[in-house]
């Protein structure tokens, strides 16, 4: 059983040999390390783990479809997790699962802890906490701190978006984009999509359209939501507001849309039904109605995956040693996704590469560090790359 | 530069090259193990890293010899302790420095961390916040929590001790000991030696013996040593008690002792002097005079080095799923040391065999799991040992 004594291990990168092996990288030849980062801690970025390693950091308060199962069974997740870091980007990424749902309780634990890392990724913690604690570490930290689940799949969706759009010649600013889930990735969808120049978003919960006249069921995240989305404050239900649609961005529920619902919506519709492991509605019910369809599924075409942007996008803020990663930085990765497929590759069935791309990486790694230098978060020059020449 | 980008990785320990890798390793796959962790949460102990995997935990305010320098410095010493576990234990472990320096914090923190890991070594926190923080860990948490300062140091210098004592045909019971420093070392060797026995120990720091009549200078850890230790209440400098000692156990500073001083000693005395790199004495200052001679260094005999301990004695705990490392073990790891030196092998020269000695913790690890099965604090049986025929 591949789980059993977990999925990760530790492993020295110096030899420890001899009598001299064991001077040089412990007493007392470390001490004059040591000293060089109490001198100037910057250096801690060049001369330990810092360089390559982050933290995945979760509460398992929100684990895949599984709900609040706590730390220690989140730990599963938490390491495979990084271990895709590594084997897609190179990141030498731990888990830290933590047993605490406090938000300020979280908040803390990542300031204390941070001198080990030279990033945090936030996994699995439910929203609306998740928003909260990753706009303060944000502010508090001098390095990335980026929650996946929210960025991560905001980052593939508009790869598969902007693809999706070359097909259809739809115009963001003119089209009309239903986002079913309120939680941390369809929140940070729709703020992607309004960054990309989408004008009219209508996020739907549990309870239908979110909009400036609902008075019921609002917290913190969905009063901004109905501030500044659903620009006709439409109200109703899901099925309602979908009528004349040309994009469904589902990161909801299984089975909630059935052919008559994507019938309803406007010409050429986008279908990005993403619930796991059971869509919002089937490919095979709609195929013959829909311009694009993608899912969350490895065995439908066009799978949106978030393997296709975490490894790459901390791969490239930590080669420029980035202090965050910002919209410039997201945006930069979503474009390399989707322009690693060529324009004569590009199909309905294809708007999102293979995660087994290993172009994608290399692609969204290069982006990434650009948009780095280039809003001036950057503190390192990342060697043998042509960004420079771009 | 041996150090830069640090001295450790994660590897992964399963494969990740095909979709169906992926979806064991992480999702759908990984589902039923989360929730086979969910129903029993011990499970984890064996479904994830916490299997082989600690913490090395430090503050970084008592770091080798350089003192207070810091979470971020202190990262180059964790680095070198992590992948001496794992080169010389098999044991993974990974660095965790922390910004802050107050007890409860670290203590919060380490509570919070705890479904990440099996164990917890914590080092290089200065006293005598480092035996509060021990003290709570032990009771809040089902692992096993260790200040390597302290037991590890504790547990050489007591295998140095026993085989000494063969030498000397000293006993416990009747001799006179002298320690050198009231640090965490200091402390933890004064425990030690009386619970194998030492009937008369005198502690002195920087103003001289600790005893039931001194009123100054005391903290808690102090008013217990003056309470529990030097039963002739003798005052005065460290070189005034030193006289008619049998042993002397130096964990202070280099060269606060001189020929003279050891000639005051009774006859042939034991002479530990471990203070780092240059010890209390030096060696060849005094080679005439002792019966037994060690010091921290490795370029003199007997090396009272802590990788001849910790290594094996977390191999053991991590074995037998220890939830605490207790008297028994400790003890059971010294004698494990000091009998590694088979009886014909023992001279004044070797009275602690070298930290390349393959056999160490191999010794080690089973006596401590065999020690914690005795104490009912285990809860595997570590298979292909012979422990239970022993």
């Amino acid at each position: 059983m591949m789980h059993i004594g977990g999925k990760l291990e530790i492993a020295s990168r110096v030899p420890l040999k001899t009598r001299s092996d064991l001077s040089m990288a412990y007493t007392p030849g470390v001490a004059r390390v040591c000293k060089a980062i109490e001198e100037d801690r910057k250096t801690s970025f060049n001369l330990t783990i810092r360089k390559n390693c982050i933290a995945v950091v979760s509460d398992g308060s929100a684990v895949l479809g599984l709900g609040n199962i706590g730390a220690e069974a989140a730990m599963p997740v938490m390491e495979g997790k990084a271990i895709l870091f590594k084997e897609f980007g190179g990141v030498d990424a731990f888990p830290i699962c933590v047993t605490t749902q406090d938000a300020e309780e979280i908040i803390k634990l990542c300031e204390w802890i941070a001198p080990t890392f030279g990033g945090i990724n936030l996994e699995d913690i439910s929203a609306p906490r998740c928003f909260h604690i990753e706009e303060r570490l944000r502010q508090k930290l001098p390095i990335p701190v980026f929650h996946d689940d929210q960025h991560g799949t905001a980052v593939v969706v508009l790869a598969g978006i902007i693809n999706a759009l070359k097909i259809t010649s739809k115009s963001p600013d003119t089209m009309k984009v239903v986002v079913s889930g309120a939680g941390a990735a369809g929140v940070a969808c729709t703020k992607t999509l309004i960054e990309f120049g989408c004008a009219n978003v209508i996020v739907c919960d549990s309870k239908g359209a979110i909009h400036r006249g609902r008075h019921f069921g609002q917290n913190h995240t969905k009063v901004w939501l109905a501030e500044n989305t659903n620009p006709h404050a439409e109200a109703g239900s899901l099925k309602t507001v979908l009528e004349g649609a040309d994009v469904f961005l589902g990161v909801s529920a299984p089975g909630i849309l059935s052919r008559r619902d994507i019938e309803r919506m406007g010409e050429d519709p986008i279908v990005f039904a993403m619930s796991n492991p059971d869509p919002e509605v089937m490919p095979e019910e709609v195929q013959d109605l829909v311009a694009v369809m993608a899912t969350g599924r490895s065995d439908y075409p066009n799978q949106i995956n978030n393997v296709l942007a975490f490894p790459g996008i901390f791969r490239g803020a930590l080669d420029a040693r980035a202090e965050e990663i910002n919209e410039a930085m997201k945006r930069a990765a979503a474009e390399a996704i989707a322009d690693t497929i060529a324009p004569d590759e590009l199909s309905p069935e294809y708007v999102v590469p293979s995660v087994f791309n290993k172009r994608v990486v290399k692609n969204v790694a290069s982006a990434v560090a650009r948009a780095a230098h280039q809003t001036h978060v950057a503190h390192r020059m990342p060697k043998g790359t042509s960004i420079y020449h771009v």
